[in-house]
């Protein structure tokens, strides 16, 4: 069976993806043919999708069987009203590792206090300042998808008590999970350090805000490689600087590049990364786009499928 | 069965041992009694010891059954000519989980490149910079005792492939473990990060010198927790000049504390710790001490004796 797969995801990253995909595709024995340009929409089988990229109106795609997220993050596209051809979104088994790898990197940064160490290089040996062991330093992980659940594990392997947080309840073994109102309370007031790693939805927008932020134990640091309008960023500043949170370490933000002017850059309690905690690799992606066009090639359903109601 | 234990580690470390081991004493049935001085040597069945403390010569310890020590590192008691007595080294299950959580944090600290992030808070979003994934970033373990195996399993759980180095060969799943001199060089040739667990011996003294540092991989980073003398410190600060060696993070050194005008203090490329990645928690070490001593009244076999041929 003939297909033809659009590449609509910009053509800065078409140079990147094109040999990848077309080796992906030819691994599976898939007569697929890609193109980057869509003149007759009408053609299209499936489009490979990243927001910025070429498409906003899906309507004229009418023979489109779905629609391939390169991205984790579907907030950009979910509540597009033209779109009403099924939805993926990516789940690149290298963007859960390097995930993994950039969550429990910064969660030990802190646990050890590795900051100090790197700025106070003045000469004085502090033999007492010993880190508690991670049994001792309760570690919430807000959202528990596939990159929230591989975190609370990871963690936990290191021994960190680990409290998880997610919208609907869950069950994680060695994780000690909570769900709804009552459970983020719970959680929040218990943690040490706090990683979100939410899905941004209506429901969790602005989630940590000067009330919530305030349930935390004084000094708890936040980790949020997830998405940037899950904080109230004037809540996090004014908790900031007045020590109720003793740091943040943020990948992600409203508005990408963040502003040289922002607050965020300047704070000494604000470490800013480059939106880098949940990049997505080309050749294990280009994987994951192509095994999805077999299934469905061969009249098996879609693997993460985007559920419109719960918007992720 | 009534023993005598003394403690001979320092009247500094009596009041932070002394209720921890009596109640391990106590936890298994013990009928020991712990005193800190010891008016009569020929009356003590076991010496809990720890260097720079109370006893240099062993020779009128007449009845000691065994010397337990409190660290895990036996480099300045197990050369002494008076000591005839059985020897055995802390193996605390915490200080074990601390130095794993302090490679394992300092590993991720160096393969995310966060000392930039910590360091270049200065308004530019540098998005093009991320990291390898773990699994392109090997990581050598020089030392494969307690420490270093429990810090190699750490790291290969995070994908990072890890090469291991012994004096003598040791197998361990999931680890490519080397031995003698030619594998130290093939391991010092792949690895881009090497993390350094040895025992301090004649034979390791010095280890990293200017050969063998010039084996690594340009840029290459060096961790440190084991023991200071491993390192050839003329030789490292060279190729930490020369850009050779990327960075240093010691936490060990020759003299303790560092001196305030050493050069490590103000080098760029070197970050100090004050001797904290194997701290010996009293409770765990304690538990460690009392049994080894009920084993030796039962007539079981000391657990950790030291070999004093080899030196560890």
């Amino acid at each position: 069976m003939t297909a033809t797969a659009y590449f609509a995801a910009g053509p800065a990253r078409w140079d990147a993806y094109r040999p990848h995909l077309e080796q992906a595709f030819a691994e599976l024995g898939l007569d697929v043919s890609l193109v980057n340009t869509a003149p007759d929409p009408a053609a299209i089988d499936y489009i490979i999708f990243a927001p910025g990229g070429d498409v906003e109106d899906f309507s004229p795609f009418t023979r489109t069987r779905a629609v391939l997220n390169l991205w984790a993050g579907v907030e950009r596209i979910v509540g597009n009203p033209t779109l009403t051809q099924p939805l993926c979104r990516m789940v690149d088994p290298a963007l859960t590792d390097g995930m993994v790898e950039w969550v429990t990197g910064h969660v030990l940064r802190h646990h050890l206090g590795i900051d100090g160490h790197i700025l106070r290089q003045d000469g004085v040996w502090r033999a007492g300042e010993v880190p508690p062991l991670a049994r001792e330093r309760p570690v919430a992980i807000l959202g528990l998808g596939e990159l929230g659940r591989a975190s609370a594990e990871a963690l936990a392997r290191l021994n960190f008590p680990v409290l998880g947080w997610s919208r609907s309840a869950r069950t994680i073994e060695g994780i000690d999970c909570h769900s709804g109102d009552a459970g983020l309370e719970a959680v929040l007031r218990r943690a040490a350090i706090v990683v979100t790693l939410l899905p941004l939805t209506p429901d969790t927008e602005n989630l940590l805000n000067a009330t919530r932020l305030a349930w935390m134990p004084r000094g708890a640091v936040i980790i949020n490689p997830g998405r940037g309008p899950i904080i109230d960023d004037e809540a996090l500043l004014a908790a900031l600087d007045s020590g109720q949170i003793g740091h943040a370490t943020l990948d992600v933000f409203r508005v990408e590049p963040l502003p040289a002017g922002h607050p965020f850059w300047a704070h000494p309690r604000v470490t800013v990364t480059p939106h880098i905690a949940a990049e997505t690799r080309p050749p294990s992606a280009s994987r994951v786009i192509a095994e999805n066009i077999r299934r469905d090639l061969a009249g098996e359903p879609l693997l993460h499928r985007v559920d419109r109601d719960r918007g992720y």
